[in-house]
């Protein structure tokens, strides 16, 4: 065999323009064929990705397309992944724990801290603490965290890193951030250059009133604007829009933080599950089918909400104080101080069970032991009515001292 | 309002025993209800669990059932999780990085290294990379890694935490760890007592021979009885037995190494898409469903092995040698000493994309330059017969000293 002869074969493949790949051990569309796509044989996305076969890190166009407006996020900074956003969250902390961040030199590990708006999320709380990040509570307010509070500790502190935010519709309490309060987080000075916010929209479409979700003010336009454009870290999901266990999560930030994501990712994942995310394109539609849907949600929900309203108002007028929300999933009850833990207990003791008391608060410490979270969504509106009014009852067995 | 009459209240309350729960945020059937789940409204798992809502985080006990046997792991030491076990073993470096393991008193952050077989698989070896744990090549043999090599690093080196296998069709060369190296791995003197083998069984039912899989020795049995019951992941996934995007992964491993697992899943997630889960529960209904459609499988992906193999042997016998393997996703090649690189330029230039050369390798890099990984998988018939017929010209001219 002699160099030229094989040389003139190469120029003769090279000449046929082939273009074929043998990189990947990606199963053929024949092997995809197999099985059926259970809603029929519809798995191509807008445009032509097999849904079934591997890769998209970014998730499918169409439903980033659905989502970016409620998010409040450019559809080309908005990822569309797995079932959880709580595992976004997770994950980001992890990383940049381990990574440095656009902007900082070196990973937020060995002493770091996040700002904790109480009351709160104990999904959030439990991240940082598994992490041993420190967290210091900040008060919120009917608008928003107390951001007087949160300004001072964020310029005087470079060990705090991060601040949990659920903007609209607050868990527990309900409240939605103000424009000033999202305007003072976006622009406030962080003694951290790495400073972040994690901006759990965990319930940008899910209102109880009549005329629609309520507006916020965009975070990563404020942040932006600010001078401070990779600040924010937006999170979302459709877990309480279609289904809780297998719903699609979002992230969206600034280009840089999305490709920072996306770098790591890339080790982590081929791709999520597109299929599940081209099944919600269908369901949903557009922008408008998702709050089709959700007026259809709130038809179920608002009533449980009015109901614990109203036996609240009916047993508790004068003994304790909650939250009525536009939205979201939760309410905040303040029971008389040092009160909490033993309602629970005693709510406990009669078969209603009750989000553990101090829940709402880093490490499970509420210091005046007086919030208790209230969760309406999931009984019936005959056992909701049930557990209210035991509710009550222990409310003022615990109110007038008694201790079990 | 009086004590007594409060209490009175309480104990007609806690008579009627209740049994309310108000603790989560989770949407109500109602709310469930109000779309359709795509394959009609089957959406009970066998316990009778909701799939469609919160929780679960095992997955689901039936489809763990169907692979405990494939993966030789007791169904209760079984996770079925996300979508990818790439993300389950990147997951557990991480976290094994930053968390003490069960026996031991800190993470491996810092100075740790893993055993890696060459020529291996390169995303395990980018979970390295990017987490800055050293890779040390160990040989691979036509019967597992070169036990001899690797019984002296284990030993030798407290660094050395983890070691990457695909034991059975292994990724690329396609061989099956024989019992004498499965035993060896299990029982081998560790200098770190907290070593760990990443036993990636991503292959364990995908057979290209009559006859069905190929049979390994159980792991996890096997470090039990050698007194190292705590030595093995497992992985496994349906990414190539189902969809690539949309299977099911799964863990495996000791009761202590399970929990440990858990403890920390149960910070990032509230459940896996049970849906999905249930989805692959009635579409592949039992083990034996399984093998019928590997079968399926192996009709399609059995005539492109052969159609490598024999185009292989056509053009270039006594230039290059090349695995023949009996099941699994790829074939190796071996080109002359200085020429994989060459061939894979050649090769891209006329329109045929490979492997990157030293994709096999830790950092990308074969000393050698010799080896290259096939994937004969994705390509029709036709399409692969064109590569290959390319490729072969392309290893001649490469083998006979020409260089793009």
């Amino acid at each position: 065999m002699s160099a030229s002869l094989d040389n003139a074969e190469y120029v003769a493949l090279r000449d046929r323009g082939l273009r074929l790949d043998l990189t990947r051990g990606k199963p053929s569309p024949e092997q995809l064929d197999l099985i059926e796509f259970p809603e029929g044989n519809d798995y191509l996305a807008a445009d032509g990705t097999d849904c079934r076969n591997y890769g998209g890190l970014t998730g499918l166009p169409e439903l980033r397309e659905i989502f970016s407006g409620f998010l409040q996020v450019p559809v080309g900074q908005l990822l569309a992944l797995g079932n959880s956003s709580l595992t976004l969250m997770h994950d980001i902390v992890a990383h940049a724990l381990l990574f440095p961040l656009p902007g900082s030199v070196g990973g937020w590990l060995g002493n770091s801290a996040f700002l904790c708006p109480v009351p709160g999320y104990d999904r959030h709380f439990a991240v940082c603490e598994k992490f041993g990040v420190e967290m210091i509570p900040v008060p919120m307010l009917s608008d928003g965290p107390d951001m007087d509070v949160v300004e001072e500790l964020a310029a005087g502190d470079e060990r705090i890193k991060g601040m949990w935010c659920v903007p609209k519709y607050s868990n527990p309490t309900g409240a939605c951030y103000s424009p000033a309060t999202i305007e003072r987080l976006a622009g406030m000075r962080a003694a951290a250059d790495d400073f972040r916010l994690f901006w759990d929209n965990a319930y940008a479409v899910h209102y109880l009133t009549p005329g629609g979700p309520a507006q916020i003010a965009p975070i990563l336009d404020a942040c932006e604007r600010a001078g401070n454009a990779d600040r924010a870290f937006v999170f979302g999901s459709t877990s309480k829009i279609t289904y809780a266990s297998a719903g699609v999560a979002f992230f969206g930030s600034s280009p840089a933080n999305v490709s920072w994501f996306l770098g790591h990712l890339a080790k982590q994942t081929i791709g999520p599950d597109k299929l599940n995310q081209l099944r919600h394109t269908r369901l949903l539609r557009s922008a408008d089918g998702v709050l089709e849907l959700m007026g259809r949600h709130r038809e179920i929900l608002a009533p449980k909400f009015a109901l614990v309203d109203e036996v609240l108002r009916d047993g508790l007028t004068g003994v304790a104080s909650w939250t009525r929300p536009e939205g979201g999933y939760f309410m905040a009850l303040e029971v008389p101080e040092g009160c909490a833990a033993a309602v629970v207990r005693l709510a406990a003791d009669a078969g209603i069970a009750l989000t553990p008391a101090g829940a709402t608060h880093p490490h499970g410490d509420d210091p005046r032991d007086r919030t208790i979270r209230l969760a309406p969504t999931f009984p019936s509106l005959a056992d909701l009515e049930q557990a209210m009014r035991g509710l009550v009852t222990c409310v003022r067995l615990a109110a007038d001292g008694y201790r079990p």
